[in-house]
């Protein structure tokens, strides 16, 4: 029986991931939020790291990166490990994480999917295998709210891609004109935005009479729930240092 | 039994259309090019217009444009009808198409693939019906030797879709930066290039929890010919007047 | 102002079209339902027809084909509109709808998203201009808990191509064995499951060196109580008859 | 500069790979086949091995399953690594191409082509990280002339990914009724037949609401003349033994 503390219970991923563990009847629950719930919670909540009274056994946060501090004095203090699964840190944050690592076990990622951590592993074997002859492109779809422009997901690709053939690619985002021909070198990375689409993400490698396609599709965001459980599950177990869901998936 | 005057026999369609009525028992085949063959031909061909002896029922033209005003000549002069698939073609030549069809039966498209003349039809329905709510995009993939983005193509079927709203859509050709929130009226053009990819297209119609996606995909010229040898088939038949693929497929 | 009696209210797509229906502020919502709600309704909810006591412009229905009866009942005596979403009907109900039709607006559906009534028009024109050369294949994919297949909506497809090619075809449901060769009259129909994907159908037109497909996907229920809020919004403006989602998209 | 001998050179992947290795200046060509030519070649060309009288680095052999033996003979005499692309092997021949390996490098493989080749090692890493949670079909797509169905590719994946978990899984090949539950253990193997599709292979990996798909589409025989020159130009740097594409891709 595992005790998790939430961080961010309250929020979208927040709601997802307890009624993820409300389904699992060997996990229990209790949270931490700075912002007032919707419904009365029905598992203890705190308002702040301070005022928790009750052990957990690891920690998945899904809050905002203005409660990373806290999040890791209470850490430091408790040794705990921790799942950090919210994004947009900044680069003394991530330091700080990574000196926090070496006396707790720590994992970070920009993407929790396990889906989309396997799709990262694939890509780099194909890149590694066809670079020569082979042209690498990317297409990325989401919804019409979405801001930016393409997915941090599609840059993880790419630099994964990149990272494989010692940094001799360049990005383009798209194509129009008369004189466009693709330069070997190229990356071309497009995003299609439209409806509800949550996320998919294609890697098309395309030789000579021959393409081969690696995509990913997610229906919703509980698959990032999903890759937190199994991870906070993975981190449990681990000495202290910094992982990645890379290792989760060995 | 129809026999086929094949202008610009000697081009790369040329000998491909070549090849295909060859494989037809109840079709013949005269030549025009003024072009020297690769290999001597099996069929009478000339090298000239004016030339030409022996009369044929219909014209196939995969020339050059500037052979255009010779063959409009020697249409006017014989009243035969003519598929002309050169494409192109600036203004004045366009015009003079038009006069011209004022007494031969001549058909004239930017695109001589029936799946592709299919497609067309098929986005502008999906367009008239699902354009309150839902939104498009085009998604175009090409091998590497291409040089204009996106093809011409995917401007066909985004210009038809246009049209069906009452020309209220603005096109897209890429999408790069933190602040790139789609606009309702924007159709994003994507033009993939890689390998020796044919030809491929993709409309997307993405709506609130569903995706409709209608696809074409070329893997050989060989679509076009198909495409010019039933329009010559249908064209012989004709009145006066100027078609075009979409009468074709009626 | 539109007020919507929905029969089924508490059974799951009632659930998505109560919530649906809060988020439109033009439309309000009277239910009935012979089960208990799970938690108490924030709308007026009858246990049966005849205790009914506010008036409604137009019926949705997503209940039980043994509740069909007593909906024809109460449409018969006050000449609601009413659009019939339950599946499963049997030919006397069938018969009898047609009967009430003749004096109440009524629609019935087997699919009533929009986008899967878009296909059905799409692939029937494309088999209309593709049939003689072009081979027809289905490919559906349903989450793993799906008991029949094909899918419904697949026979639905096929059936419609058939329709539209004299009743020339017939349905081959997998191919095994050394000497498997395709029938010009066959359309192969493929039912792939996994996951929890919702629903996916895809038409493949298979010519020489060309394919078009055709593809719809969908990624959750609400699909289904868009379409049927729509026909609804149609129906109220309809002389008596019967009437169907191909009537709603025209 | 190497000298390549090419068995089966009238056939029609032989005719392929000639034309492949003219357009290549660091490569020489000579032949041998017991057909008789459709046109005179421009190279070398035996009727037996016993007649070849000009020294050859590396053999590529697509001749027929009767003329292994020969071949095998052939290169016992002269040590001349071979790869051996012919299909339909029975035991005997690969024993004694078991044999044959200990003192010539040998390589041996059911699919030339590098695409499939990486293919075969993405699937087995996706199925050994995603095997527990996810559910693996197979969809492939060949042109209505083919004969036996799935293609020998499909089930080559389908063995692929049922020895990455330990022979645990059953094939099903078609879903049809009332009844039809997918079992946890199905691999579900699909063949669509359709056209002129040279050959299409999907694998799907569906979970809990997230897909990855691996998909490997070759538009024309080349690409197995591609992989079969790529494995003659690694297997003359080989020590004997018994190679496979495999060993290509690393």
């Amino acid at each position: 029986m595992l005790n998790i503390l939430l961080c961010g219970c309250f929020g979208k991923m927040g709601q997802i991931v307890t009624e993820m563990l409300h389904e699992r009847s060997d996990l229990t629950l209790i949270g931490v939020d700075v912002m007032p719930p919707k419904q009365q919670p029905d598992f203890p909540v705190f308002r702040s790291f301070d005022e928790i009274n009750i052990k957990s056994d690891v920690i998945i946060d899904f809050s905002h990166h203005t409660m990373i501090n806290a999040l890791l004095d209470y850490v430091e203090r408790t040794k705990i490990p921790a799942v950090i699964c919210t994004t947009g840190l900044d680069e003394t944050i991530l330091a700080r994480i990574r000196e926090v690592s070496k006396s707790v076990a720590l994992l970070h990622s920009g993407n929790m999917s396990l889906g989309i951590n396997l799709l990262l592993k694939l890509v780099q074997k194909a890149a590694e295998v066809l670079s020569q002859t082979f042209d690498v492109e990317i297409v990325e779809r989401h919804h019409n709210k979405k801001l930016d422009s393409p997915s941090g997901t599609a840059f993880m690709l790419a630099n994964a891609i990149n990272e494989e053939l010692n940094n001799s690619k360049t990005f383009t985002y798209g194509r129009h004109g008369k004189d466009t021909l693709r330069k070997k070198e190229e990356i071309g990375i497009h995003a299609v935005r439209g409806g509800t689409i949550v996320g998919e993400h294609s890697v098309i490698f395309a030789g000579v009479d021959e393409v081969i396609e690696i995509n990913h599709r997610a229906t919703s965001r509980r698959v990032f729930g999903t890759g937190a459980i199994k991870a906070a599950e993975f981190l449990v177990l681990q000495q202290p240092g910094l992982y990645s869901m890379d290792d989760v998936l060995k």
